[in-house]
């Protein structure tokens, strides 16, 4: 886990909140190094397939020129939905970094899911999350 | 069951066959009108999410204007997989006519699932996937 890049997650997940967007960040890395940046992009767009790993995942495979993204990791504020998991699969994305874990969707069998323990990230990321849904309610 | 649209679907994977693609077309109609017509660009866009279904809600939520797709219907080639089932849950798009079931994913249990047997429909699709899948050995 690369401290660094989860910092820019969580400062993806800014974007979105400030943009009123369920606050969610993804970056994907290589060899820790950065391929692409997302966030959660579904009202400004109108597409609820614009998730922030969707749009990390298309920005990623642009920018290698391959829909394989093999040796691929990905950091992402929240635990993937059931699309996003199932669009990580089919990537081959060989690892995923999270910051909150949802009840519903955990991946505690598969070992490509690591879920991060950082007080610092894990707090910050759920109270913005928190915060968000409050300002919904 | 719109047999008309069916057909349009079908057309639509013919298009992905020509192309090299996984032969997958799906079409997006409210009340028996098309809204969004859409084939398998994985290979051409170098996109692993871009199966029919996805671009297919993407094209159909930019027409509408709105990432809610409540009242559409979706006509597809093949029974969805993961992917896409997980999008259309999250588009609300309410029923998903289909043609080829593939064993591990049947939506036995989600009513909305319409599986179409329409012999002459069934036997193009599955004709064209074997053909690809043959063709690709």
């Amino acid at each position: 886990m690369n401290n660094k890049i989860m910092k820019l997650a969580i400062n993806e997940a800014k974007k979105a909140y400030k943009k009123g967007e369920v606050p969610v960040g993804a970056v994907i890395a290589k060899n820790n190094k950065v391929v692409a940046l997302a966030h959660n992009e579904v009202e400004k767009k109108k597409n609820c397939t614009l998730h922030a790993e969707i749009i990390a995942i298309t920005k990623a495979s642009k920018k290698v020129k391959n829909w394989r993204l093999n040796d691929c990791e990905m950091y992402v504020t929240l635990e993937p939905c059931a699309m996003c998991a199932a669009a990580i699969e089919l990537s081959r994305i060989s690892k995923i970094y999270f910051l909150i874990k949802k009840d519903k969707n955990i991946k505690i069998n598969d070992k490509k899911y690591i879920y991060v323990e950082d007080n610092d990230f894990n707090k910050k990321i759920l109270n913005l999350i928190q915060t968000f849904f409050k300002s919904k309610r």
